[in-house]
């Protein structure tokens, strides 16, 4: 079998999701806007490869031959520079040619192909497999795929991203029989995009589900404005990076409810059907402002935005918490080892072991490189995202084997360019002799000892002690790797005392943040129908309104104070939340890995001396613009004069927020 | 659409997974075992909720007319009792029906219901609907499919389950189109079975790949023992709760490389194509021994021990490390809290939103639950598991609204019978005459409101306050649930106080097992082609041989002492490790949820007073058989004799681990 992973000389074709295809248009396809998340996600795909995209519209003029008027099959549809010949609006086709047809009065054309230069285009592009999904089935995706396969295409077909007409109602199926037949394979997300398939949307709190029950019951669909913030630094923390934007995302852009949760719900007897059946339509399709991955952040500061209809802005609370809590939390551990290395000492993701689940894992390796880890040796994040693998051996492997020598020996003959040794199973000076003494042999194979890796006991002085042993020996060029227990503290240790280790592997203490194990996070409502909100729980109040962050630098291009404005104002200084998704869908390509890793880097170097410590903890000036400050006091007088009344502690809230103020 | 989760009435029905059809059989389905993962995981979907089983299968005399002696099409095979015949080992058929076919010389049969009861079975049993997977997509699962329509049942065939034989290459494909033409519905695994997909194999370490490529160059293929235990207790925590048997058992039972990840790995380059290409067969096809779920255990006692060549039981280490690793911590911090509790207090888990990413929420909440919780707000874990769901209202709901009385009203009218209002947004005591007003005017709709939750603030004083005028409005049946910032020791103070609380949410300390985050827990070699290994390294000594744990009770039935025991020993005592997987498939049914937080309270129930003790820390007596104090003398004094010697902090960890025997 072939694979079916996206590469060069693939292309992706998305045929005809336009308005009136869609629910609600003048020629709609059932369930036609069910396949929008998956062709959001093949298109994510694309884009990460760099690999093009291809739309094609029907783009008819007034008076076209296929409409019933001039005689043809069809009502009015897709007329040119209409609503409904627009591509559905949740469809993210940045970077996409697009290809019309059937734009003059007297052709029609089903095909993509047909009257189009899309052949010419393809052919010129060195394109030899497309990837097609789209509308219809049984219409215009049937027609393409006939025409591609008579250019000498190879044609995998989205199964999960098509949808029949049925004017009989087997017409959809008998064209993907005529698709195989032609010798089309098939394929779904899950064959395509690589990486961890996205949980079910019943992960999720059951408060989030019973509240868009009320929220539908009663007719409540105004915008609503959420931020997301952490409360508290942790006592062991000055600084948080900010990660996760990019997984939260690619689940706003995807979101949607598939058959086999609608039934597990209707299964669960909790609710009524006709509210899971307007689950089936679900989707985000709102606007999202956020800082960008890497960002340094503190208490207080909002660093997402989500503006929404009230339902959507609410159901994503679970998740976007779920994803952003853990991906700051690892960033900003493993921004604090970057800082300790100080681009002296390789650090790798060890920690995939001991992470709380497959997405942590997973996350965990994304977080950290972005914050500045030179890699991980968790696979799937280096097949997803690029990140650099490395790896060495376990106990176990040396274990197996009847010495350590042939252990050694028999690894370095599998892997004669990248091996390390570990020398700690048994006892490691006697270990270091074996690699000494090997050396010489496998050199005369043309295999070269790349490392050694301790992993137990007194590591300063051990690594001492084969440094030297290995320099006597003319071994110069093997490298030292420590793993065990590390963390930013051990590593800022042995670099203060001049230990020779090259490169740490950080495990647990990574990917569970031992030291600050949780973050204060919450995702609040700011805002709903265009009216500030403030929750004034004791010692959990919050600012009101959409509000902004501007950071400002001092001679020296460091930090020197944030303040908290609303989103209107214009102040000095750097406006941290950006725009990144409008009307549910992305604005910027997802931003290359290294990208995010430059501006991490760029952000930690801009960092206060005294933020910068791994064992002093100091505050970070954050004030609050004057005119927050009057919109919070304007409300809680509102909410006064409603008949609430502050209480004590609401008034030391406040007191403690304008305490921070410059 | 319909419902594709299995309900009663649906049947599965696994047509010829026969040796003789799997690659290396007497008439081989090109890929014939890779439908076997898949079908296993629709048989435990089934299995799970009682549904029946129907396996068939060709039970060919000797000279069957169907073979080519007999001037049949085919060579012999799956001969009646003979290897050929039998079902594919990996294949796990528990609780299945088998259905026979072709078992005279005159008869052939494709169809399972040709010359068999099977129609006749599957009417009596109330079967309308069959879900068909299995082998040849083109021959007898086609002609099973004919005859199931005819015999009026609806079909459902799992499209990721089924492979031709394709003697024309497009016959499997015309097979298909012809079964969707009899109006056959498609499914794949994720139509079905509900839950977290499984994640790639490819979440592992970089290692475990290396190694294996080294141990296959070497022709390394050796039963290996490796065991999962943890080094030390953390400093918080009396004992532990063993979890995560289920989750690791299904994912052994269904590893498999997709084609997916083996193109991710080759795009990737690190690896030669023959090594990828070898993964495409990659199964577990060991043996697993463990600890019941919900068992209590300690420092160095194997709960889970994998017997199996040493590349399975050495690939699957960062996968099991990952899912026990999490799931005993949170079980074991939820068992405190349920200690805490005694029965008295209800308690929910509120913690996915800050658990670490989507699978650690899901295994939270099973973990939660199993140690004994009595719900939880995650509704997947609800559905995929049936745990009861708890959920109320966030501060949000009630902020979108004008003022409180309309939120509650409206949450009171949505929800007439299952309601708890959020009392802390603006201030607790107002909320609550709202409520207490509100009270009577909902009784006149026939609405009840079941409960308050209180979220922020000085909770115990706040729910004496809610409760005395509660009751004095006559509304004794409104219940307090008190959530924010919990964990074990805030409920315990609560109970001793006699504060008036029902019940409690407990969220993050839960999920993120804030005061013990991580655990020293590993999966060591322990014996290697039938000889026991001991690795030596510097404080991280262990035990060699496959091992036992024996747990004695004194005359209360309270746990007295554990010994560590050979696997062959037999002791006084209840052997906790037990047979749970055989040859890569289970050897009993997944256990009831249940059924395993009975277990687990019996544990709890069994625990020695001091060990119940959530601030007082002690240890509980595990020795060491002399047998295996024997062994590991003896394997030190073997390598030493070998020239590795033993330094002084080894012999400190042996002196260690006898100072803890009897």
């Amino acid at each position: 079998m072939k694979n079916l992973i996206p590469q060069p000389g693939d292309a992706l074709l998305i045929v005809d999701l336009q308005n009136d295809f869609l629910p609600g248009g003048k020629l709609a396809v059932p369930d036609g806007d069910r396949v929008i998340p998956m062709l959001n996600r093949y298109a994510e795909a694309f884009r990460q490869k760099s690999l093009p995209l291809y739309a094609s519209r029907d783009w008819h003029p007034e008076n076209h031959c296929s409409f019933e008027k001039q005689g043809g099959p069809w009502p009015p549809h897709c007329i040119q520079n209409t609503e409904g010949a627009h591509f559905a609006a949740e469809l993210d086709l940045e970077n996409a040619v697009i290809i019309s047809k059937a734009d003059t009065e007297e052709a029609d054309a089903y095909s993509a192909f047909q009257g189009t230069d899309l052949d010419h285009q393809l052919k010129n592009s060195g394109i030899r497999r497309l990837f097609i999904g789209g509308l219809a089935t049984d219409y215009c995706v049937l027609n393409t795929v006939r025409d591609a396969v008579q250019n000498t295409y190879e044609v995998i077909l989205l199964e999960d991203a098509v949808r029949g007409v049925n004017v009989n109602p087997t017409d959809a199926a008998q064209a993907l029989a005529e698709m195989r037949d032609l010798g089309c394979r098939t394929a779904c997300v899950q064959d395509v995009c690589l990486g961890l398939p996205p949980p079910s949307p019943l992960l999720t709190d059951l408060y989030q589900l019973t509240m868009l029950k009320s929220y539908a019951d009663q007719g409540m669909t105004r915008q609503a404005v959420f931020e997301f913030f952490v409360r508290d630094l942790p006592p062991q923390r000055n600084f948080l990076m900010f990660a996760g934007l990019d997984p939260v995302l690619c689940f706003l852009e995807t979101l949607h409810f598939p058959e086999t949760d609608l039934d597990g719900l209707k299964q669960g007897g909790r609710f009524p059907d006709e509210f899971i059946e307007g689950l089936r339509g679900f989707r985000f399709t709102g606007d999202v402002d956020a800082m960008p991955e890497g960002t340094v952040f503190f208490a207080d500061e909002p660093v997402l935005r989500v503006t929404a209809p009230i339902s959507e802005a609410q159901f994503v609370e679970t998740r976007i918490l779920n994803l952003l809590h853990y991906s700051i939390l690892v960033a900003s551990k493993a921004a604090r080892c970057v800082l300790a290395a100080n681009g002296e000492r390789r650090l790798v993701d060890f920690g995939l072991r001991r992470a709380p689940g497959a997405e942590a894992g997973w996350l965990a390796a994304r977080s950290a490189y972005l914050a500045g880890f030179d890699g991980t040796a968790t696979v799937l994040a280096g097949v997803t995202d690029d990140i650099p693998l490395y790896g060495t051996m376990a106990h176990s492997y040396i274990q197996a084997h009847a010495d350590e020598a042939s252990a050694f020996r028999a690894f370095c003959r599998s892997w004669p360019d990248n091996n390390i040794l570990l020398l700690d199973t048994y006892d490691v000076m006697r270990a270091l002799d074996t690699v000494i003494k090997l050396s010489g042999k496998l050199k005369k194979e043309g295999i070269r000892i790349q490392g050694v890796r301790l992993d137990s006991g007194d590591l300063a002085s051990q690594a001492r002690g084969v440094r030297q042993k290995l320099d006597e020996a003319g071994l110069e060029h093997i490298r030292i790797f420590a793993s065990g227990n590390l963390d930013e503290h051990r590593a800022a240790e042995f670099i203060t005392q001049a230990v020779p280790i090259d490169g740490f592997g950080i495990g647990t203490r990574l990917t569970v943040s031992d030291d600050a194990p949780f973050l204060e996070c919450v995702y609040k409502l700011q805002e709903y129908d265009g009216k500030p909100r403030r929750k004034r729980s004791e010692g959990k109040a919050t600012l009101p309104g959409a509000k902004q962050v501007f950071r400002q630098r001092d001679a020296d291009g460091l930090f020197s104070g944030d303040r908290l404005a609303l989103a209107e104002e214009t102040m000095e200084g750097e406006a941290l939340l950006q725009p990144v998704m409008r009307g549910g869908r992305r604005l910027h390509r997802q931003p290359a890995m290294e990208a995010m890793r430059t501006h991490a880097a760029r952000q930690l170097q801009a960092l206060p001396g005294p933020l910068r410590s791994l064992t002093e903890f100091t505050d970070y000036p954050v004030a609050i613009s004057e005119a927050l400050q009057t919109l919070t006091h304007r409300l809680d007088t509102q909410q006064q004069a409603f008949g609430w009344g502050l209480n004590g502690s609401v008034f030391r809230t406040i007191i403690g927020f304008f305490r921070k103020a410059f």
